[in-house]
């Protein structure tokens, strides 16, 4: 499969115009089976994922009737249907999850699981392929009527990206083969005249459509994706639901103008980031210069204006989404757990365009802290709205009525290690540090890399590269945002100045077996501002340690959260603690605020702060133990306290 | 003069009932004229205003136009009116202003002048006692027709202060003859049927009709004033405008609902302000419980949520008014010089009624801070609009369109000493602590107590005072509100544990001749916070020393002023300066925040402030030298900085 995506994109580049100044690299990634991961920290996220969160969602897929819609469908029951209208997406996410985990850690017991799922899917497809349960139960003979609200194309989207995944993981085509014609329906319906124009409400299915196009080699799929692309903005929904398009406001839908003169991130924040992940996909492939563009101008004012400190996107739940720049609220911050996944989606897909490390910055960012706290440290339970500050009545779940978060972690979690390398010209790119072990092809050699590390504990990695044959190559190493002084030493030799290009050492030499590269990323503790245009934060100050972005816990502290502060000089020393896998700890000198009587004053005299240690822990670690309030941003300056 | 107003006063006082806890206690004012000022406080800031700011205030009047008004309305031309409908007011109350200065500053050449503009308004008076130039020379025939906008009323009130204060100054009947023709006009128009029903749609009329009732022994002016008040909020403007009541809203002129059913400030600032006086003085006289609850419950409204530190009100330029409780922003704050001047006569009005010494702690908190902001150092420019912080932009103007600010300063300031004594049953109450020596009657006999202070520069007051015959009496002296620690000396022996009544030392004893009472003040820098509810304060500190407010002005900076900050254990020194008459200059020990370059980025390592002094002067002080950015509340923390 790799060698067929990979002359599908040695083709394409040859067309590739250079955008700006950026030319586009165009990476392949190292698919994640070909990454395994020996640490303590994603194994054991694995191994929680593989034995808890997987099962959990399979079980409430059963309880919640994601399965028995299925079952309906299949005996043309056209009554009974349950849940929302994208019921099965969270079926084939949850798929999706199992295999990405199958392939790593294979499970008997699990596979038969999938397959009987997988059948019961395949039973409910029609003969000409079309699939969803929701049309055929509950609403037959109205199929792509509303493509803006009900979700088809985008449970399709999901399904083939699963059966993507059941087929790399299992060399399995039960599943892909249900894909397979289920696209071809798609593609039948939808495209240039004498076919009808459409896109779908929800974006997802157009990078499904690539993979699925890398995967089995037909263009077709791709072809399918860039008309999805490319036609959107065209106002079809506006058509489709009879509203004069001067009426018709399709911002949400990111409908509201042609794909190529978006020049901000807008919306609905998932939508958003899964069609600039398609988009970031066809473009690649066509090198189409107008969408290069477009995906520049929304990536900068993405993460320049729209991101939170924690990875994730979209800061309002009224419409799960946008809504002004630099408007990036904490106790109501939304950032759904999708949203954090679909956001590091796009970034490695930018990533691997431009191989430039402010993309896996961000892929980094949101994986460590925005996407890691979806789920609880026991894998049953779930956020799907990741506020940066709670009172203490905010926690995670079993399951919701919508589902969409659960399994899309799971299958992140279960898929990390495909966010980590990426091959180009002679060259093996490491976008994120996880110990363990990487093989992969590279100009037709093979490479083999060694990885040892505590990261995100600590910043000492140790590379043991392998080409084979032995001889002249690249390895990049990504330079995380975050760092600095970061050093490097081959064969015990410190590297005075090492060549650096877009944010990564380049280490080029003759390799021999045996050598040894190390690479220390120094991990003090950090006091993060935000952009001053960040109402929501100023006066506050975040601590961030390595690529973690930290919290503190109302169970961790002597004082009050609302009470407590962080001077600018406040001294701050951590602890390896034994909880969580060795979570690092973080103990600062804070300050507690006085709590005043204020009764019918108006002014009075301040009351000095008293000293209180401040315990900060990971974000993503927060609400696994005792209920209670939660900030991420803490003011730097003592905050008035009412009695 | 003293004696009749006792008189009536005493007969008032019979038919009082108690109010709520605070047994009214009705003291009498020691008028300015028996406080003779040594300090080198106000005695400079009179002299100054002596030379300079009447001088020039009757100069502008010239050549504003507001003399000429009188001229053309003696020779009953009917055009040619200049300038706004209340011109004339501004007239009348230069003319208090210098009366008051006269009345301790003898002045021969100011006398000739006052003379001769007292002649000029004389001229103007109708046969039937009218006089208003504006609807003389402009809108003949339409006298007393639009109550609302029009400031007859107003107009005819300061003519009524201004004439008070020039007989009680010089003793000449020649413009309180002019006063009591237009009371006594205003008399036969307004009152019980068949009089008129109407009030002033700018209160002020009824404190003036009060002081020349008191002054003439004249009851009908007291019973015309209680009138204008009692039937105030009968939406007489809404008849009056055609306006059916229920489309009415009558706020902006307290004429929304009954005056006795005030809850809280509202409307025009100065208009509120003027129109409490004047209920004060008639709930004082008449016991009326209704008014007198009405005045407690407004009175901590304005206290407790709509008072600015420096003593001013009406946050807002949209009304010259209130807004909502607690809506005191800094750098739009309009703070009227008339409002904080209006506020204090009520303030002292309240002081008089109950003795108790929050009323005196408000009338201090304005003199020192936001009136004498409103005048140069020189005497000859003036501020209308009070803000408590200044981008650099907001300058003391030679003379205003609407030129209310500058001689309502001017008067208070040359009747300052009017501010500082009272007289109850035996007791003589010491409100203000000005250098200098008082002499009244109390009782049937004799009290002159001679202050020697360097107030309020520090805190150390000594009180010499001699009992004519010696006997049994009781000095009240106020412990200000700001003030922790007072100490009290009697003939150098400390008293231990002194009896405090309403927020007054009561030193009560058989007083021999030569007795010396010291009061100590400890004026240590307070940091001051203000109440959570107020938005615009959080997370700021003001510096308070005594009774005078202060702030950061650029020149007196290391670094740009918004950079700076003023951490909690921030050191803190006083230096006596040698400028502006020894003023007290604090330094603190502050910080200056860095200037981080943003240019895209949304986080970025917070880089620690740096030490920066930080110079505060008393907010008085303030545009008097280089012109440059102000602020009176410092953040505690450092401020994120662009660059």
């Amino acid at each position: 499969m790799r060698l067929k995506l990979a002359a599908i994109l040695t083709a394409a580049s040859m067309a590739v115009a250079a955008f700006g100044s950026d030319q586009p690299l165009k990476l392949q990634a190292v698919p994640f089976t070909a990454v395994r991961i020996t640490d303590s920290f994603w194994s054991s996220r694995q191994e929680t994922n593989r034995i808890a969160s997987i099962p959990v969602s399979l079980d409430n897929l059963e309880k919640a009737g994601n399965l028995s819609n299925f079952r309906l469908a299949a005996r043309h029951v056209t009554n009974g249907f349950t849940g929302p209208v994208f019921m099965d997406s969270d079926v084939y996410k949850a798929i999706e999850a199992a295999s990405f985990s199958l392939a790593t850690h294979p499970d008997a017991q699990l596979e038969a699981r999938l397959d009987s799922i997988i059948s019961l899917v395949a039973g409910a497809q029609q003969p000409d392929g079309y699939l969803d349960t929701y049309f055929l139960v509950k609403e037959p003979g109205r199929r792509w009527t509303n493509l803006r609200d009900c979700h088809e194309l985008y449970c399709a989207g999901h399904l083939i990206e699963a059966a993507v995944a059941h087929f790399q993981a299992t060399g399995k085509r039960n599943f892909l083969d249900v894909a397979v014609k289920l696209a071809g329906h798609v593609n039948s319906v939808f495209g240039p005249e004498p076919k009808r124009l459409g896109y779908p409400g929800h974006p997802e299915i157009e990078l499904a459509l690539v993979k699925l196009s890398r995967v089995t080699g037909d263009p077709r799929y791709f072809e399918l994706a860039k008309f999805f692309v490319e036609n959107r903005g065209r106002h079809y929904f506006a058509t489709e639901h009879r509203t004069p398009p001067e009426k018709y406001d399709g911002s949400y839908w990111l409908d509201d103008v042609p794909i190529f003169d978006h020049e901000k991130i807008k919306g609905h924040a998932v939508r958003a980031a899964y069609l600039m992940s398609g988009a970031t996909d066809v473009a690649g492939q066509t090198g189409d210069e107008r969408l290069l563009a477009m995906l520049d101008r929304v990536w900068r004012n993405t993460t320049e204006k729209n991101l939170y400190i924690t990875g994730g996107i979209g800061p309002s739940a009224h419409n799960e989404g946008f809504t002004v720049d630099y408007d990036l609220p904490n106790l109501t911050a939304y950032q759904e757990t999708c949203a954090t996944v679909a956001l590091a989606q796009w970034a490695s897909r930018m990533s691997l365009l431009y191989g430039d490390a402010q993309y896996a910055d961000v892929v980094e960012r949101g994986l460590y802290n925005g996407m890691l706290a979806g789920v609880s440290h026991d894998g049953q339970k779930f956020f799907y709205v990741n506020p940066l500050e709670s009172a203490g009545h905010h926690h995670r779940q079993e399951w919701f009525g919508c589902a969409c978060c659960p399994p899309n972690a799971a299958r992140t979690i279960a898929a990390v290690g495909g966010y980590a390398y990426a091959v180009g010209p002679n060259s093996l790119w490491v976008n994120l540090y996880i110990q363990g072990r990487v093989k992969t092809p590279l100009d037709g050699q093979q490479v083999c890399l060694d990885v040892e590390s505590d990261y995100p504990w600590d910043g000492k990695v140790t590379l043991k590269p392998t080409f084979d044959p032995p001889g002249r190559h690249e390895l990049r190493l990504r330079v995380p945002g975050w760092c600095d002084g970061a050093a490097l030493s081959i064969n015990g030799q410190s590297v005075a100045a090492p060549r650096v290009e877009r944010g990564y050492f380049v280490v080029s030499r003759d390799w021999k077996k045996g050598d040894v590269v190390k690479l220390n990323l120094p991990m003090p503790v950090r006091r993060v501002s935000a952009n001053p245009n960040v109402v929501a934060d100023r006066g506050l100050v975040a601590l961030q340690r390595g690529p973690l972005v930290y919290c503190i816990e109302q169970c961790d502290q002597t004082a009050a959260v609302a009470s407590l502060s962080l001077p600018p000089d406040a001294s701050v020393k951590v602890e390896k603690s034994k909880w969580f896998g060795g979570t690092v700890v973080v103990h600062a000198s804070g300050r507690q605020s006085a709590q005043l009587d204020w009764k019918d004053a108006l002014y009075q005299s301040e009351t000095p702060p008293a000293r209180a240690e401040i315990t900060a822990v990971p974000y993503f670690v927060w609400d696994n133990r005792q209920a209670g309030a939660m900030k991420v941003w803490l003011p730097v300056a003592p905050v008035a306290q009412k009695k």
